[in-house]
C-alpha cells in the first residue's frame, strides 16, 4: 500500500484520486474559493501552483480571477503568485506578499479585513457569499494529513476555517500531503453551530479538548483528491535586536511586579504573542525568565516556541497554526515529534480566536502595531493611514478580550533620510484598528506605560513621558500642551486634538522625509 | 414589624440601621467609591443626596472629592449634583448630566470610558485601585430590595457592578429601598472568578438562569444600613419622529429579507437595542411587525419594552437594568408585576455584556453613533472629536460580538444656522470607537447599507449612494473621487484619505456653521 493509500482510510474515496492537472477543469473565472491554511501553514499548494502554471502557460492572466477566502495569509508561492498572474479579484481577510499588496493598494484587488474570529463565523453564516446564486462557495481546496474512515478530514499544520468552508461548500478538492508526517492527533475541532444553536466552547485551560481530531466531511462532497509533497514555506526566523530586547525586558519587569502585587499568578496567565522580532524577544525573555508552568493560547506558534518548550517552562500551547520555518523549524519539530506534539493543540480559527475562551482563560495579549497615538489608539494595518500591509489578523480578538492588553513597538523607525525619521507614537493615529477602550499597556524601548485606570489626558502625559523617543519628546509635548490649551478653554477638552495640525507630522514625512516638524504653528498643509 | 425590618432578613444586621445623616462620617476626601446602579436605575440615592446636602450646607465644595466607580450613569440628582458641588475627581465609565459633562470637558473631572464588560471585570481585578495603599475601594454604597438571611444583597432595578464592588471593598453602606416593591426573584447573579478560575457562563437562551437571586455578601462588611424611599429618576419617553420611523422601516425590511434568505430564523435572534428615539422606533416597529416569539438580550430595558411585551410578541428579556421612567414606566410595571417580572432577567454587567453569551446567542445589536465615516468607522462618544457626551457604554460589547452589527443615525442634524448643517456621514470620523472591522450594516433615513463582505472602497460608494443626505452627496462623492485618484496613482490607495482635507468639513462647521463646504481645493485651514 502506498503512503497515499494508507492516508486515505475511507476506501471508497480512492477512486477520486487524480493527477493534479486534472483538477484544472473545475476552476472557472469568478468563482468563490475556500482554502485551508493559516499563515504559511496547512494551505493547499499542489493545485494552486498547477493552476498558476496553467494560467502562465496559456496567457490567461486576467481571464481566470477568483475570490479567495482563507483563514489568513498563505505561502507566497500560492497567493502572491496568483496576484502576479492577476488571478485574484477579492481576498479576505489577510494576505502577505509584495505583489498582492501592490494589487490591493493600486485598486486591482479588493481586499477586506475583519477580526479573524468574526471572519470565520461570518464565512460560515454565508455573509460573504450572500449575493451569489447558491449562497455558497463554489469550490474548496483543503490540505490534509489523512482522510478518516468516514471521510473526516485530518488537517496538517493549521486548522484555519476548514469547518466553516465545509459548512458552505459542496465541492471539495483534497490535497493529501505525503511529503511530511501526519499531524493526526494534534487537532481539536468542533464545527460551530449557527445561532440560536451555537455551542458552549467549554475550554477552561489552554489544553482543554472539546472536539474531534478531524473535521467531519460528507465524502460525496469530495470531487477530487491529489497527492502533494510540497512543504509549508514558513518564514525564516526574525533576528533579535537591542530595541526588541529592551522592550522584552520592560515587559518581564512588569510581569514580575504584577505577580508581586498579586494581580497575576506566579505562572502568569495564558500568553498570546504576535509575530515578529519583538514577539520573539518576549518569548526569549520568558525562556530565560523566572516564570514556569507557563501556557500559551494563541493563533500562531513560531520557531521560538520550540525554544520555550525546550526551556522546560512551557506546559502547553494552543494555536490555530503551527507556523514553523521550513528550515530549521519543521525538521526540528519532526525530529522531536513525541516531545512537542502532545503539548500542542491546534484549533480552528473560530475557536482559537473566540472571545469566549480568551476572556475566560484571561490571556495576556501582546501585539505590535504600526503606531499608536497619545490617547492609546493603535493602527495595525494601514501605513500612512491608507496603504494596506497585511491586515488586521486576530490582534483585536485577543486585545479586546485579554486580561492584560499590551502593544509594543520601537519608539521610532528610520525614514529614507533620517534614522529616527518616523515616530511610532503620534498625536493622532491616521488609521485606528484598536481604540483607547481596548488597550491597557503600551511599551517602547524607552519604557512601559501602564494606562489602566487613567483618563485620556493622564494617559497622554504618561505616554509622552515613558514611551516617546527623546528626539520627539519636545515636539509631542508642545502639541499636547497646545491642544489642551485650545480645547479646554472652549470647554471641549476631554480628549484635546487640533484638527488642522493632528496629521501634520505625517504630511511632513511625505514632504520632507521626517516627522520632526519645525514649527506647529506654520501652515504646512494645502 | 416595619417594612424595613421585614426586608432585612439577616437579623443580626438590624443593629446596623442608622439615620442617613450618620453615614456622613464615613466619607473622607479622596476616597474611591463603588456604587450600585446602571442608568438611572438601582443607584443609591439617600446617602449621596445627604452627603451633597452636607457639602452644600457647610461650604465644603472642592474639599470632599471622590473617585466614582459605577456600572454606568446614574440619576442626575446624585452624580450631576455632586459635579455641581465639585465632589468628583475621577469618574468611570459613563455619566449623564450637564454639569458633570462640563466638568469633564473643562478638565476638572477625570473621566475614563471602557467597554462596560471590561470595566466590570477590570474593577473586580483591582485594576482601578492598583495604586491605592490597600488596592481596594474605600467604601461602597449599594441600593437593595432586601438582605437575605445570610447577608446576601438583593438588588433593585439594576445589577450593575455589585459583584465586582464586593470583590474589592470591605466596607459597605446599604440603602434598603422601601419606597417601592421588592424586585426579588428577577435577578440572576454569579460572582465571576478571576482567571485562571473564571467560570463558563452557561447561557444558551436569553432567559437561561445560571446563578442566584442575590449577591453573596459577608455581613461583617456592612457598616451601616439606611432606609430609602427615593424612586429612580428614570428619563421620560423619547418622542418618535419621521426620521426614526424611516430608519426603523428600513431595518424591518432588512430583517424580513434576511429571514426570507434563510440567514435569520423567523423569530429573529436576541435583540440588543440602544436608547433614544431610533431605538424606540425600532422596538415600536417590532411590536407592529410580522415577527413573534422574540427575545431580547441587552443592557437597558426602557418603557417601550413594556409595549413589546404587551404586543404578545416578546417571550423574554435579559438586561442589566430595568430603566423605566418614573412615570408612567414604573407605575405601569408594578401594576402588572406578575405579567412582566417572570419574563425579565436582570444580570450583572459582567454577564449582560460579556462577549461569551452575546456571540453564542447571536444577538442583533443596534446602536446610534454621533456619526460614521465612509469606511464604516463610528464615533460614539466625542462630539467634534474632543467633547465627551456620555461615554462608550456597552455599544462595543454588543457590536463586536453580535451576529449582525447595525448602527443607525439620521443622515444629518441641524447646526445653529442650517437645518442640515451637520452630516452624520463624514469622510473621516474625528474620533473612532467602533472600527470598520466591527460593523455590518449602517442605516440612515435615506437607506440601509449592507456592508458585509465589501472591501473599503466598495463600502464607501455604497454608503454615499444609500445613506448620505442628498445635500451632501455631491460633496462626499467629490472627496471620495479625489482621494481615490490621488492615493491610487501613488499605490497607497487601499483606503484612500487626504490628510490635509479629511477634517475640513468639521473645521468648516466650527468656522461657518455648516459642514457644506464650497470647494475642497481652497485652503480653509490654519
Amino acid at each position: 500500500m502506498s503512503e497515499l493509500e494508507s492516508r486515505i482510510r475511507c476506501k471508497s474515496l480512492l477512486s477520486k484520486v487524480v493527477k493534479v492537472e486534472e483538477t484544472i477543469q473545475y476552476f472557472k473565472d469568478g468563482m468563490n474559493l475556500g482554502w485551508s491554511g493559516f499563515t504559511p501553514a496547512g494551505y493547499p499548494k499542489a493545485v494552486p501552483i498547477a493552476l498558476a502554471d496553467h494560467v502562465e502557460k496559456n496567457n490567461l492572466q486576467g481571464k481566470l480571477r477568483f475570490n479567495l477566502f482563507i483563514g489568513a495569509s498563505v505561502g507566497a508561492e500560492t497567493e502572491n503568485r496568483w496576484a502576479q498572474l492577476d488571478m485574484i479579484d477579492r481576498r479576505w481577510p489577510y494576505q502577505t506578499g509584495k505583489d498582492i499588496a501592490k494589487g490591493i493598494n493600486e485598486g486591482r484587488i479588493r481586499m477586506g479585513d475583519k477580526h479573524l474570529s468574526l471572519f470565520a463565523q461570518d464565512l460560515g453564516y454565508g455573509f460573504y457569499t450572500k449575493d451569489t446564486p447558491t449562497g455558497k462557495l463554489d469550490l474548496a481546496i483543503i490540505e490534509v494529513s489523512a482522510i478518516t474512515e468516514d471521510g473526516g478530514l485530518v488537517p496538517t499544520s493549521s486548522c484555519g476555517v476548514i469547518p466553516e468552508i465545509l459548512m458552505i461548500c459542496d465541492k471539495v478538492i483534497v490535497e493529501v500531503n505525503t511529503g511530511q508526517p501526519s499531524f493526526e492527533g494534534m487537532h481539536d475541532i468542533i464545527v460551530p453551530g449557527t445561532p440560536p444553536n451555537r455551542q458552549v466552547f467549554n475550554i477552561t485551560k489552554a489544553d482543554s479538548r472539546i472536539g474531534t481530531t478531524y473535521c467531519p466531511c460528507d465524502p460525496n462532497k469530495i470531487i477530487a483528491i491529489v497527492e502533494s509533497k510540497h512543504l509549508d514555506k514558513g518564514r525564516a526566523f526574525a533576528e533579535q535586536d537591542d530595541t526588541s530586547e529592551a522592550i522584552a525586558n520592560h515587559i518581564m519587569d512588569f510581569f514580575q511586579y504584577e505577580v508581586k502585587c498579586g494581580r497575576l499568578p506566579k505562572n502568569l496567565l495564558p500568553i498570546q504573542s504576535g509575530v515578529g522580532s519583538i514577539a520573539n524577544a518576549v518569548v526569549g525573555g520568558l525562556a530565560k525568565g523566572p516564570f514556569s508552568n507557563l501556557t500559551v493560547y494563541t493563533e500562531v506558534l513560531q520557531d521560538t516556541m520550540l525554544d520555550l518548550f525546550d526551556s522546560g517552562k512551557l506546559d502547553a500551547a494552543s494555536s490555530c497554526s503551527l507556523s514553523l520555518s521550513e528550515n530549521p523549524g519543521f525538521p526540528r519539530f519532526f525530529a522531536n515529534f513525541e516531545k512537542y506534539a502532545p503539548k500542542i493543540t491546534l484549533r480552528p480559527l473560530s475557536i482559537s480566536n473566540a472571545p469566549e475562551p480568551i476572556r475566560r482563560l484571561g490571556c495576556i495579549a501582546m501585539n505590535t502595531p504600526v503606531e499608536f497615538d497619545i490617547y492609546a489608539h493603535a493602527n495595525s494595518t494601514l501605513v500612512g493611514g491608507t496603504r494596506m500591509i497585511n491586515g488586521l489578523g486576530g490582534s483585536g480578538d485577543f486585545l479586546r478580550n485579554a486580561f492584560l492588553s499590551i502593544m509594543h513597538t520601537p519608539s521610532t523607525r528610520p525614514s529614507k533620510t533620517d534614522p529616527h525619521g518616523i515616530t511610532c507614537v503620534v498625536p493622532k493615529a491616521p488609521h485606528i484598528d484598536h481604540t483607547e477602550h481596548d488597550l491597557d499597556v503600551l511599551v517602547t524601548e524607552q519604557g512601559l506605560a501602564d494606562l489602566r485606570g487613567l483618563a485620556p489626558k493622564d494617559r497622554a502625559q504618561m505616554l509622552i513621558d515613558k514611551c516617546v523617543h527623546p528626539e520627539y519628546k519636545p515636539i509631542m509635548q508642545e502639541y499636547f500642551d497646545m491642544a489642551k490649551k485650545e480645547c479646554l478653554s472652549k470647554g471641549i477638552g476631554h480628549e484635546p486634538q487640533l484638527f488642522d495640525r493632528c496629521f501634520k507630522m505625517q504630511m511632513n514625512l511625505a514632504k520632507h522625509g521626517t516627522m520632526k516638524i519645525k514649527d506647529w504653528n506654520v501652515p504646512d498643509i494645502v
